[in-house]
């Protein structure tokens, strides 16, 4: 076991493994190859950094390259892999200067990550329209709204490493008025707070007929009241086709049915997808979403071939199936986990359920589970579900405010098989009541008699997640 | 089954109870039996309306007696009952009026409550001395407090049911210029929050070398530091022995090492004790703390006869033992159960996990399970814990805050027991996630690997419990 433990991807994934393995097995080598110069970013941290509540590029790493090396980490920046022998154990790998080396492996990581998808809007190579993914991609965002006579592009740090030329070609530009954000997902609410902080003219095109379709129509309806109080323009129900503009620069949005909206800057944040071409010509096999498909621990079909993170299959804690949702736990926990494997504890890396939330200017949307009834019902399940809104507090408790839960169940069995929330006072966070309560196959009965906490300035009496669950018990057959 | 359905004590299981049985038997009879004056109020609410962040004590109810007789319950108030005859299933009730009537009953619900105890304080009887349990000793107290120079006694409300003339002695009283709380439990520490805000001279004399005793070590140190920084007088290890003055007016503690402390106003919350004196000639069993003894379905040891509430044991979560946490969800809960179990369909009344929290000025402290090693050893465990403290937010986030947990589990199984948390940003709704872990029997690795929410705004990527869990985790022998 003296062969090298080699991360492909030096973000959570990647580095999480590297630095267990590390700490366990400090004699082994530990090698990160990472094809750009970012590593041990915080994705979720981009829409405040051009928000500006975050001031530099550099607050957004969680380990610099020193701490990561200082740890004992070979790590080695702009090293692309672009082919596994899994049979030899050998890595091909080409340098940002143009050089080709071969790597030997005894475990491999496949830490790749996911890539922003712009298709099928056609004019996303114009200048103006971004992706936000990646930090180059925040900083490009963020120089392009600053104004350049009096913001220094050097403002928002990342030095070492941020694209330049990016940056300033972005910083040259003058600062946008109508910014149009296309897809109505985490990235496009998160955004919508952000350009809205810069006093812009905010347009967000949805396809679907609400903002956020993985938490539901009870969030979405609060979410969409919210974004429109606060001044974007909702298009719902509205397809993108395109961005045009002369000289290479958007300036207007087309949509399908013909409407169009002139505008001087578009985000696209229409979906995610796996990065495992790299894959396609080994043994090693993808999954739901062409994602790797693992076990439960990580392990591909290649012997000595792990993936974790935004390219990896997890199983679903209520399906118990194979299923793709990239979040940031998922790939540290994921990536500790078999860091901890290949160093000689076999760990697994843990179910997922899905659980994620998601800020709205002042909402906090929270979700988790199986929340669509015809998901529910393809898991064979026979899905029942009850929506309340309570407040957050004792009612004569000043600062409550109302909060709106959702809980799903098998009307059959009563197990609890979903649930969101939104609110603005603490809703966030008790999302995570529900989906401990998923994790461990509780039922709504169960959920009903828990004891849960209870202080005037907290909560009523019965927490609105245990409100949900005493309306939603009365519709189940198994209660007790 | 017309028989009527009883219940003696009018506030959270009695009401809860008989609600939830009216509604199921629209046809019977349901009576609720109050001795005193007030019902369905919120014991919780008090030290908020003594603040002044709650204007009346109106405010404090959760149902009037008119929302109570809506529901087609018989609200009797003056009614104490006296004697239960189970044999022939016959009350006898005094009334306030003096009267004496015989009552039958179907189902019976003994939901008498708790009251203060001020053993062994000599002197609590003093002008001036106020114990908080109930509404009217609330009421005393805001009275005390305000100026009769520029305040209405009637501004405190409750001007059905108030004692009015302990009210308006204690109105006439000046207002206090150094307070004196014996006992640092919730009571105390909320209470020291309430007077601070009068801005009081505020001391808080504690027997042991901690306040908030169930809430263990890491939670208090934090406590205490925010008491002082409040500007609270904490005389920890200090045992109050008598209270005294001349004139019947309250003037000077004494502890019983002879310190003593000249003081206007003191407040005892040094415990309460379950109300079951009634069943000393009855063969209705006690358990623990002289508390009801009841089973899973709130029954006693006799036919039709059911207790709930302060008054009554309930299954704890993690030992399976009876136990006696009095607290407001608790008694809601049974009651609601016992109500729809009467009404004929039997339902559980649900485990206890002594899940609390409380608020001390800006700090959130929970707790939930068993906290103390020595009481998890006594159940039979092996227990070990840890305790960390970390960030409630992404650091690079504005807003977060210190977070500290402290878990604790069996060395052998890795089962989880119990866990505090204190920090004041959303950290007591996190103890719900641990409560919830423990209803369902988790280990300490199920926690680790749980699928928990994170975005910037709300958390870091590891929230502080799966922090706490990760660390824990290898202390334990069964991890996965």
């Amino acid at each position: 076991m003296t062969d090298p433990f080699v991360a492909i991807g030096g973000d959570a994934a990647g580095l999480s493994a590297a630095s267990k393995c590390k700490r366990e097995q400090p004699e082994r080598d530990v090698i990160v190859f990472e094809k750009g110069s970012w590593v041990s970013y915080s994705h979720c941290g981009m829409p405040y950094f051009v928000k500006g509540e975050v001031d530099r590029l550099d607050d957004l790493l969680s380990l610099s390259p020193a701490e990561i090396r200082e740890r004992g980490i070979d790590l080695r920046r702009g090293h692309e892999v672009v082919a596994i022998d899994s049979d030899a154990r050998v890595l091909t790998v080409e340098t940002s200067a143009g050089d080709r080396l071969e790597q030997p492996y005894g475990d491999l990581l496949i830490g790749t990550g996911a890539r922003a998808v712009t298709t099928p809007i056609e004019g996303s190579d114009l200048a103006g329209v971004h992706t936000m993914h990646g930090l180059d991609s925040a900083a490009a965002v963020r120089a392009h709204l600053l104004d350049p006579a009096v913001d220094a592009v050097a403002d928002v740090g990342g030095e070492e490493f941020v694209d330049r030329e990016l940056v300033e070609r972005h910083a040259a530009f003058e600062p946008p008025e109508t910014v149009a954000i296309v897809g109505g997902g985490y990235v496009g609410v998160e955004m919508a707070e952000a350009f809205s902080a810069h006093g812009l003219d905010v347009h967000l095109f949805q396809r679907g007929e609400h903002v956020l379709p993985p938490f539901g129509e009870a969030v979405a309806e609060v979410v969409e009241g919210e974004l429109a109080a606060e001044g974007v323009t909702l298009h719902l129900g509205e397809e993108v086709q395109r961005l045009d503009g002369d000289d290479g620069r958007v300036e207007r949005l087309v949509c399908a049915g013909g409407a169009s909206l002139a505008v001087d800057l578009a985000l696209v944040g229409i979906g995610i997808r796996p990065n495992t071409d790299l894959l396609a010509d080994t043994p090693i096999e993808t999954g739901v979403a062409d994602a790797v498909a693992v076990d439960d621990y990580g392990r591909t079909n290649v012997d000595g071939v792990y993936a974790a993170g935004d390219c990896a299959t997890m199983r679903h804690a209520v399906t118990g199936e194979r299923d793709w949702v990239p979040l940031g736990l998922t790939a540290n926990r994921a990536g500790r986990a078999i860091g901890a494997t290949v160093a000689g504890d076999p760990t697994p890396v843990g179910d997922i359920a899905g659980t994620a939330v998601v800020k709205a200017f002042e909402q906090e949307c929270g979700r988790t589970g199986l929340v669509d009834h015809e998901a529910a019902s393809d898991a064979g399940f026979d899905p029942v579900s009850e929506t309340i809104t309570a407040g957050s507090r004792s009612g004569y408790y000043p600062g409550g405010a109302e909060t709106t839960v959702t809980l799903i169940a098998d009307r059959d069995s009563g197990r609890l098989l979903g649930g969101t929330i939104v609110g603005t006072d603490r809703a966030a966070i008790r999302i995570d009541i529900v989906a401990m309560a998923l994790e461990q196959d509780a039922t709504v009965g169960e959920l009903e008699r828990s004891d849960l906490a209870y202080a005037p300035p907290f909560s009523p009496v019965w927490d609105p997640v245990l409100t949900a669950a005493k309306v939603l018990g009365s519709s189940v057959q198994e209660r007790y």
